[in-house]
């Protein structure tokens, strides 16, 4: 627990939070700004700052939980579709650093979520960025 | 395995890929048209179309495998942050109906995934959604 940090104080219970779920590792509560009607945060109760810090044990127990919590939010919210997302670091629009998962229900045409357009790999590239990648998982 | 699913075909061979990771239950590989250099796919090798109808122990296994993936993905391209992103249903951006998790090397200012203004509940709405979802989490 890291006494400065919002999410491990509702964890404590010092910050009130609307849950829907919760177990001895795990919390989903309501985004209080939502992006759409239902927009949930799941969350490990223990302190991480990112998903790479994360033990995988932790995230399994998280990611074991999310069939059951998005057929209920999907039901509940009757939206056609949902995205799930986890930002790490503030370049990428994390603004708690405690490892936490979005939930946006979603509808046709509803534009919550945009990307830039994709883009292509020089001749080459993928391979080489590919064995580099390969290289650093051990 | 689903025969005129591109990632079982992938899965099988019969579709080549730029890998980074396989094991009994998950492969990664590298986008062919990323959003930004490393952009990688991972899933589940069993077909299911979305997330909510995966099985818990199956996106476990997955999860599990993500801590070492994106150490390794953040390294090999020295990105400052990440996103996570999975997509279920047209409506929200899902393109290939086999279950799979985008990771996106991110970099301050590079605007590649932007969202929709946050909002807010009228009083009331967000107690009774929250009863709602939480009845329907069995």
């Amino acid at each position: 627990m890291v006494d400065d940090c919002i999410f491990c104080r509702i964890v404590k219970g010092e910050i009130p939070c609307t849950k829907i779920f919760e177990d001895e590792l795990v919390l989903a509560f309501l985004d209080i700004n939502p992006w759409s009607q239902g927009h949930s945060l799941v969350i490990p109760k223990a302190h991480f700052s990112r998903l790479e810090d994360c033990p995988g044990s932790v995230l399994a127990a998280v990611a074991e939980k999310l069939p059951l919590l998005t057929q209920a939010l999907v039901q509940a919210t009757d939206a056609q579709g949902f995205n799930l997302l986890n930002n790490n670091g503030r370049a990428a629009g994390q603004l708690v650093d405690h490892v936490h998962f979005h939930i946006i229900p979603r509808n046709q045409g509803d534009d919550i979520i945009q990307h830039a357009p994709q883009g292509e790999y020089p001749p080459g590239r993928m391979d080489a960025l590919a064995a580099q990648i390969r290289s650093l998982i051990r």
